[in-house]
């Protein structure tokens, strides 16, 4: 009789935003409207095919370099990865390997629950208020490890360093991650706190800011123990995650600090005349400082217009549970063009009701 | 006081080979001497540099259906990963979930027991006979997983499908793994087993054969349900694990055959010269079905060969542990014109003895 089953691991996973394969517009998972930097492409042009026949450097060494000096640290606080994901996976792997619960949010990054689920990590989501902000104190009792993106997702809300500093004084017991996914598009950072505490680990991803989601580029900084612990886990795991052409295109993408400003302020700008025209069409929201904004209509429902929005192509995120962001739609910010075509469509939608 | 160090996982990492940085023959991580395919170099000048803002393909169809459609399989019976050590690191993660002991031979891919710690799966080793080859008996008993490359590395020594499909019929309690990482270089593929026995994985790479380890690409075919369940859990790890360019770079290596068997055809031939003379210069070793030969001289001991050997700039591998391997080096076979200039300081350095 078959018994293997007896051994497995099974799971729920993460359900990835829907990867429409006709033209669209693709307002649903938070990429970036404007291409890599050039200099990437030229990166990946320029690469000698015959190199690729070596394994990679398993230090990532030129990354690391490179990402050290442009947040002025030392290579040894720095860790890459395959996407944030795979850092954040690797750290919940790596500091949560307690009996004790951790705590996040319960709106949040919704990837956090599946990591713990399939690392069998127990936690304890801790509601946001009413305003969907962070409650600071339901982060005081001791625990084995706290997770908070900032701002966070899908709500667009930050806080400031002070906010979490506190949380990071409280627990000497655990490492505090910060999340900053989105930080580029006008949040605080925490990497401040890096230098002061040794439990903090503040991770990055290329995937938003930087337009290189299909590159898989994520990192992490934290004092150099902690990414020795988290470094020697990921050696444990695959030496060679981060492959010799993605090296490159990241390099490239750091070097070219001038496009990458602007690019985030495109982004910025088209995010904030959204908010207006939203607001004048009857949708209220948080103060979003990422690349979405997250949106309830005064009267209609969110399915309805996602189904609508989906008809005329536009695609955004929906969201069915918790119930209390069940009307709510995440809007990831296009182009200025993709913008108004979707404020147009939006009006339509809302006087046809 | 600083105590979260008590929640952290720690380790052993496994060590890769050595990464030289400046210009030698190396032969001492079993790389292909020869690059990709020109296909693959096509693929990847031809990318369109703003496609890599969007995600990837989560679910990577276009290599999938690909590798599917070469294997004749469906493309629910493969799973592909960063490099066959995601592969296999999910594998472990996902199949050997239980608190009976896995079996792997004592010596074999150094990777293994690096999983089962960092996994916590308790495992037992299974000694190679004098002649370092596997011992059927030895893999007869109940546990909860196994796994063993054909063929076996650092030995090169591969045994025929018949070998494993036993093993596969005596364990319908557990999950069987072949990692099949050296197998286009000569030996039976235990592939069909996949279409008869529900139990048995069979893991493969880019990394050898195609000339591809610094693309990272891995993968494993197996029966659908076994893959639903590693996809699963790869999915509560990191949903976009391959990216863009690393797609397109699989698809055009696999559409390449012609170049593929060639490339293969010579690694072969030179591995045939270099066993003659290596007999002649002394030299003992199993007959290696894969591209590297594990040889000992009769009389000088590996780390003076080793060490005279890096000093001329020509890098092999030797392992210190376990003792009676102690002796042997692991040389990869390179290029005609290297293996030449290797056979040439090799006959130099035991002249000099």
């Amino acid at each position: 009789m078959t018994t293997w089953k007896n051994n497995v691991r099974t799971v729920v996973p993460y359900t990835p935003g829907e990867q429409p394969k006709t033209k669209v517009i693709k307002l649903n998972t938070n990429e970036n409207p404007y291409p890599p930097s050039p200099l990437v492409g030229r990166a990946i042009s320029d690469l000698d095919l015959d190199s690729l026949r070596k394994y990679p450097d398993p230090s990532c060494s030129s990354l690391i370099n490179t990402l050290a000096k442009y947040h002025s640290v030392e290579p040894e606080n720095v860790f890459v990865g395959v996407g944030s994901d795979d850092v954040l996976a690797m750290s919940f792997l790596t500091f949560f390997n307690s009996k004790a619960p951790i705590f996040f949010p319960d709106i949040t990054y919704s990837f956090y629950d599946v990591w713990a689920d399939l690392f069998r990590i127990p936690y304890e989501v801790k509601k946001l208020d009413s305003d969907f902000k962070l409650v600071a104190s339901d982060y005081s009792e001791p625990c084995s490890g706290i997770v908070i993106p900032n701002p966070n997702a899908p709500t667009g809300i930050s806080e400031p360093v002070s906010f979490f500093e506190n949380i990071v004084k409280e627990h000497p017991e655990c490492v505090v991650i910060i999340d900053e996914a989105y930080v580029d598009f006008g949040s605080e950072s925490c990497l401040p706190l890096v230098n002061k505490y040794d439990n903090v680990l503040v991770v990055r991803t290329f995937s938003k800011s930087r337009a290189m989601a299909g590159n898989r580029i994520g990192y992490a900084i934290g004092n150099k123990e902690l990414i020795k612990y988290l470094s020697d886990c990921k050696f444990s795991f695959n030496s060679y995650t981060m492959d010799a052409i993605t090296l490159k295109a990241g390099v490239a993408s750091i070097e070219d600090d001038e496009y990458f400003k602007a690019r985030i302020n495109d982004v910025i700008n088209t995010r904030e005349w959204t908010k207006e025209k939203l607001k004048g069409l009857g949708f209220s929201f948080p103060d979003s400082k990422s690349n979405f904004i997250f949106a309830k209509h005064e009267s209609i429902e969110a399915t309805h217009i996602f189904e609508e929005l989906k008809k005329r192509g536009i695609y955004v995120r929906h969201f069915s549970k918790p119930e209390r962001i069940n009307d709510y739609l995440r809007i990831s910010i296009g182009t200025a063009e993709e913008m108004n075509t979707f404020i147009e469509e939006l009006g339509k939608i809302i006087e046809g009701v």
